[in-house]
């Protein structure tokens, strides 16, 4: 039996295009006279569809979708993940459906029993688990047909009651199939591997795994579908990052895949390092987003800070140089040197930029503001109207050129709230916002790794938000290698006060720290959506109360 | 048997005032020689607790709470909610408990089963459904102890495929206890009864409901703890919007409820027609958003218009007029009426006021984006550009003084993006986020029931931003009771567009206004958060893709 591998980049509730993308990569696989071809988790709908789920018309554009992609399926069949409706009155309306397209019809629906429901993901929110589990028999061979998390639950720490595998192993299948929709983090390609080499190897048998790839909001998709043979090993992987179909032989009476037909090629050009990772899962999350948002161009403030120098890297990489605005906003405290160091970096990449003073606006609210203000001292207003004078001049450019506005928040900026909301806290997308800023060095590194793109002295100089003179982010925060450690046990690793302390931080350092992520939740709330690429990121993955007082 | 029922307000995270009021109400209760005393759901760390629940630290504190409330359960016994740990190693690490505590420890355990995941709740994400049942006996009395939603699945189209008191009632309770964390909006009162008594009657037996009252963020709880007789009559309930402890005696022969000590007294001058509730509702969260938060002061714009003026009134009655600031910041387009009406507002409600030009700022804004603009003619980004310079003013006042902003945008602009991001989007939480332009105006009515406080003139005229000459919001959108049905249908019903056309309304409007609505969803995820009033607000509740194209 041949069988296709199709990693393709849906767009949710883009049926039009989802639609298109599974038929022509059908037509291509009977071209190879393929048996059978693998499409992922709801890609009808695109991953995560979210509350569109609720839709009776959305639900009805899936089906219309099913249907004609079913039409297609004569001599070859497909396996293609999408919604379909719970027809018992009680439970929840759907189920995530993996179907198998053959003769022209759905001959057969397997649907997810573990259903995701931590960090990003919110399956339980819409649909019913399965509870009864068949095995798909097509010409001669029996497939367990399985859906991401439904084989996720071998690892050490079972997350459900329940194993779909070890039903269906009981029905001796001979392959085994996983349609996923599972969104990149630096870890996840290894573990992925893991999992299912762990399934294969633990059942004796091959997989064959179709994830996404692109990216939808802040969910980026690495792709990385694989073959895994019986024992475990990876046989091939498709390419990271990219769309890729392959092809694979089984052999049903070994149980196992041969070569494909050009060779087992793995993945192109791929350095898997964890900063390489990062950066090539930033560039095409940023891709991803100003297509599917129908924006071509991007913009963004240059400090001459290592923050808006690596957004600007990652952006002109994603959108051509060409299609990336800098925009120099100078205040009275802005130094040479960043300055220098700005306008560097904007002919290094090619990146058009111009400079935009905003003293003049700057103290047009000064002089406002000053029959209120009267002789109070400055302090953190004056340096959130600097920020926010800043975000009303670029969202200006924004909206009358037809740009997005990048956000170059880093992580550990946007943990402890050392940022203007409206002001540097705007933007369209947050591209670093997962990256703390140790990680956004490493990126700089990397960027520099064969020439120097982003000016040395942006890397070595002390970084400084120059707000007020002679202001250095170390007045307010510890230390960057310290603070991001700190953070990484209370985000990543969900550790408590005590817990951090126990490992051997500074009590009033660790306290003073936590204090600032828990009380600066409502700036969070309000900025834009934020790349993933950590196994925690702000944002839907992490929800948290405004409100709360634990450790305030 | 006497019963007492503690209706209280807790705050997410903050153990030491959650126990202390928890204490204090055993302490009245036993003074008052009651035999049992029943608290909400999640009562030790506040509802909803979120990710906090993620940390270990953090269920350890709710462990300790339980213990110290134990000790205080001598001669009394309490049921209280507050998480536990799953011992299986299988599935989710915690359980939605309800403790029963008497001689002084923990003398049962019961787990919710039924948990809700949709709308704004998400407690799949966290807890293991329960599937172990067994009444819980004291005093002789058996009592059937249900936490919230379990009692829920008795509607015409159950949710979940079991209902836990099809169980319970074959042990044979004598009445059934009901812990809840059930968050208002307009409907829920009724709805509440309904289900409470359909529990009664169908199970023959009295039902004790316990609620939060309070706000959390989003989330307004309205109370409405009650007892419903076993034929289904609702005997008492407890004061809508406001703390209070009510004593009740059950006849166990009889298995049902007697009068309480001093009587039934029902809720006290609670009127209970739709608007009058929703502005109760928006009162009470206000003012625990501030209390909650530790501010006192809030700071809003107020330009004329029907939203910022029913907003001041409501900021007015949560914290008194005093502790209310209002700006007016009027433009070369702001009408001499719109002043004149926002004066007369500010001294009817003797909140104080005072009057910043933006005319200076703006034109700086102007001046320095000619030479980047040239002569591209006004459109929307000089609109922007005031609404922006005002948020800057506000912000800028709020962070000098310490006031919170409050956000004046009402649900028919959020829902299709009429107002800009970054100007008067912004706030620390929005007050009408959740009420239609056309309740707005039912809400004028209702505060000038008995005098006119906001001037008549303001309810009056067509509605305008005033951000260029003459304009008027039916310039861009349809009239508002159109659009309010409109978008009813849409978010509220999850109707299509196909739904929508069938019921007769006209074809290109419905799909101009759904699609206003799906493109600009990317601005709502970066609004305050909404005090929820509907059962289907912005935020939380609602979980839309940003990148999504169905519909646009």
């Amino acid at each position: 039996m041949k069988i296709s591998i199709a990693q393709l980049d849906y767009h949710i509730g883009n049926f039009e295009s989802n639609i298109r993308k599974i038929r022509e990569a059908i037509q291509q696989a009977r071209e190879e006279s393929a048996d059978l071809i693998l499409f992922a988790e709801l890609a009808v709908p695109g991953y995560p569809p979210r509350d569109f789920l609720e839709f009776d018309d959305f639900i009805h554009e899936c089906e219309l979708g099913i249907h004609s992609i079913a039409q297609d399926c004569r001599g070859i069949a497909a396996i293609v993940g999408s919604p379909s409706r719970n027809t018992n009155p009680r439970g929840k309306r759907l189920f995530n459906t993996a179907y198998f397209l053959a003769e022209g019809k759905v001959m057969a629906m397997t649907h997810k029993s573990l259903l995701p429901n931590y960090d990003v993901f919110d399956e339980y929110r819409y649909f019913e688990p399965n509870r009864d589990f068949q095995v798909i028999e097509y010409h001669g061979i029996k497939i367990a047909v399985t859906i991401c998390e439904d084989l996720w639950n071998i690892t050490d720490t079972p997350l459900y009651t329940a194993s779909p595998m070890e039903i269906l192993i009981q029905q001796h299948p001979d392959m085994i199939v996983n349609i996923a929709a599972s969104p990149f983090h630096y870890d996840q390609m290894s573990i992925r591997r893991d999992v299912l080499a762990r399934n294969a190897s633990t059942y004796g048998l091959p997989v064959f795994y179709v994830n996404h790839i692109g990216a939808q909001t802040e969910l980026i998709f690495d792709g990385g579908s694989m073959v895994v043979d019986r024992k475990g090993r990876v046989l091939d992987e498709l390419n990271y990052f990219q769309e890729d179909l392959r092809f694979y032989r089984f052999d049903k009476a070994k149980k196992n895949v041969l070569l494909s037909d050009r060779g087992i090629m793995g993945p192109q050009n791929l350095d898997t390092s964890r900063i390489a990772l990062i950066h090539d899962a930033l560039v095409l999350g940023i891709r991803t987003y100003f297509r599917k948002l129908g924006f071509r161009e991007a913009i963004l403030g240059l400090s001459g800070g290592i923050d808006s120098a690596v957004t600007l890297v990652l952006a002109a990489e994603a959108l051509g140089n060409e299609h990336v605005r800098a925009v120099l906003l100078p205040s009275r405290y802005s130094t040479g040197h960043s300055v220098r160091d700005a306008v560097e970096l904007a002919e290094n990449t090619g990146v058009p930029y111009q400079t935009i003073s905003i003293e003049e606006a700057f103290r047009s609210f000064e002089s406002l503001l000053q029959p209120v203000f009267g002789d109070r001292p400055p302090d953190v207003t004056e340096e959130n109207i600097q920020a926010r004078v800043r975000a009303v001049v670029l969202m200006a450019l924004a909206n009358k050129f037809g740009y997005i506005l990048l956000n170059t928040s880093n992580k550990s900026e946007a943990a402890v709230g050392y940022g203007t909301l409206y002001g540097d806290m705007c933007g369209g997308i947050a591209v670093l916002g997962d990256v703390y800023k140790t990680q956004v060095y490493e990126l700089a590194a990397y960027i520099n790794r064969s020439r120097e793109i982003i000016p040395v002295h942006t890397i070595q100089k002390p970084p400084s938000a120059e707000l007020k003179p002679g202001q250095q982010d170390s007045d307010s925060l510890p230390d960057y290698d310290l603070l991001d450690r700190i953070l990484f046990q209370y985000i990543e690793m969900c550790q408590g006060p005590q817990d951090i302390i126990h490992m051997g931080f500074d009590e009033k350092t660790v306290r003073k720290v936590l204090r600032m992520v828990n009380t600066n939740e409502y700036k969070r709330h309000q900025t834009p959506p934020i790349l993933r690429i950590s196994p925690k990121a702000f944002g839907m993955g992490r929800r948290m109360p405004i409100v709360g007082r634990y450790l305030s």
